[in-house]
């Protein structure tokens, strides 16, 4: 086979961005597809313009393309349908429905035996307060639909807030979930061929502030086999019950009782940047062998990592530079509070190390 | 700093594209000038298109970015000198002048006291007679200006072969240097950084076939440390006397009397190609990071590493990545007799499973 492919991507953002530059190596070109111009994308391929539901637009990149997939997950399905009358659209339909419903979600992970935290639909003020007797508090209030990066949330810590919860965020369907009491929030990134193989990444441990992730730590400390086991059962459980194509990424917490899931999203994931220096395979080269229908690469890391995004402004390159092992990666935008600008990834050869450059880091920018 | 910088890059082929593939990622954008249009190059890009001797166009080019370097050494040096009045150009003039001119670069390696083998210019028939009585044969016979991969060559094995070689190169500045008998070729990378820092990969075994190179073998193996400290030393010579920004090769034969430089070159270099994966910081990075004046990367190697070149015809990618601890770099470029399409890395954890791995790419392409 010539790889002299190009690869359609719904969304020009970082993710893209980084699935490009694992891509072109390979010999491949990338499409973009976005409603707003992207100094992301447009320096590793062509962008596209176009509304979600303009179908000429649509139909006129995926026939530019060989294949195509997206890299955030509130793309709408009936855009990818439009896409898919021409090319084929990896990871599944399935899997993009229902990641845009926490209630389908919630409820397929049930079905699969992956522990999920007590939950309830609400679409009303009434539902909710039945919803909290029922589930119990303090819990969330998350509308089913296009959250990410802790929007659409609110927080419910007693009965008594129900409605004020409800003023927050309802009128659009909403799902309330018991608060897991957990020790540390894990990740794990999975990956299948078209061909049914899988690989799966080692699990990260994953710290956020303000609902948005700071920093991952690979190889998450401590884990025990069984956990290991089970979160690797459940990410490869997700793949072949959607006979998935491509990486897909399980967010989990770590409890007492064992893992519970979180969610999972259908695309290279935030939590996986640490793969570009940290692992044998990049969870970004790895999603483009899957949807081109190469065969995947190895997951295991190399030496130890860990990674941290650069959130609102931009520190200085030339200070970070000077730390050694530290790997910097920017993603060709500009600055604005909250905005993810860039991660830079530090790799050493021992976890002694990797704590000297992360203080080392921690010493010039306010990063780690 | 803020690393919103435009690179310039004069030349427009596979190590273009390769500077940009690393620069990215640092938030650099890139411009290439060259007279043709490239496909391995707007992949990662813009390309400028215009000749070598176009004011106008060097000079839109020169200020459209903040810095250049160039990405091969016949770049005439009359087309840096008019980049040079709008912009700082990486590697240095000097750099430049030396290596497109194989007396000046003999001349330059005596005098800094690297060996090199015994040379005579030779502008007419009979001075190279002369020539080959003095410095013996076998012998080769070069164009002093504008060679690569064994081009303007030919090979005087006795001194009746005078004329012919004459006839063949002859009319243009020549230089004869008798034939090293050698065991190896080695190159060795150096990198200096605008504040003068200076960091060197390890010592790599080249193997030629037909002229080109096909394959590098990092590190080097049984490199006795007379010789790895004499090559630095060489390198950071050739860095430090020429004020140098930037990586340089320097090519070597490893001979039973020592060290004998063949040429440098004043770039990144194929014999470097497998640090992308293969190096704690790819030659790639650290020449954009010292042509931005950041500082450099570590050099030191990540596992055992080879390096095969795809030339003229591609192998069958999918196979090739079927292969565990593979890496695939294409260029773009479509197949022609004896043109570098791309380059295969194989990086391990032991020097057995490099051994293993290349066997089984042996055993499926013609590349090693």
């Amino acid at each position: 086979m010539r790889v002299a492919m190009r690869v359609g991507v719904m969304g020009a953002g970082q993710l893209g961005r980084m699935l490009a530059l694992a891509g072109i190596p390979l010999g491949i070109r990338f499409v973009f597809f976005a409603p707003e111009p992207s100094a992301s994308a447009q320096d590793v391929g062509d962008v596209m313009l176009g509304a979600w539901d303009d179908e000429k637009a649509l139909t006129r990149f995926a026939e530019s393309v060989d294949v195509v997939t997206y890299e955030f997950e509130n793309v709408p399905a009936s855009a990818t349908d439009i896409v898919a009358r021409s090319c084929a659209v990896w990871p599944p339909r399935g899997a993009l429905m229902l990641t845009q419903d926490r209630l389908h979600e919630k409820e397929t992970f049930q079905s699969l035996g992956i522990p999920v935290a007590p939950y309830a639909p609400v679409n009303s003020a009434e539902e909710l307060r039945a919803a909290i007797a029922r589930v119990g508090a303090p819990g969330i209030l998350k509308t089913r639909r296009f959250g990410y990066d802790g929007k659409g949330q609110v927080r419910v810590d007693t009965p008594e807030a129900a409605d004020a919860a409800w003023g927050a965020v309802g009128g659009v369907p909403l799902i309330y979930e018991r608060v897991v009491q957990f020790t540390r929030e894990l990740s794990v990134l999975a990956v299948r061929a078209s061909d049914g193989t899988r690989v799966v990444y080692p699990i990260v441990e994953n710290r956020h502030r303000h609902g948005i992730l700071r920093c991952s730590m690979a190889l998450a400390a401590g884990m025990d086999d069984a956990k290991r086991i089970a979160a690797e059962a459940y990410a490869t459980a997700l793949l072949d019950s959607l006979n998935y194509v491509g990486v897909l990424a399980l967010e989990l917490f770590d409890t007492d009782f064992g893992l519970v899931a979180n969610e999972m999203a259908p695309r290279v994931h935030n939590s996986g940047h640490w793969t570009i220096e940290g692992a044998e395979t990049s969870q970004f080269e790895n999603h483009v062998r899957a949807v081109c229908g190469l065969p995947l690469g190895d997951c295991a890391p190399v030496g130890c990592s860990a990674m941290f995004n650069i959130i609102g402004k931009e520190p200085d390159i030339a200070h970070v530079l000077a730390i050694p092992d530290v790997h910097v990666h920017m993603y060709g935008k500009s600055e604005r509070p909250g905005r993810k600008l860039g991660h830079i990834t530090v790799r050493t050869r021992t976890p002694r190390e990797l704590s000297e450059r992360v203080a080392a880091l921690g010493a010039i920018t306010t990063i780690s």
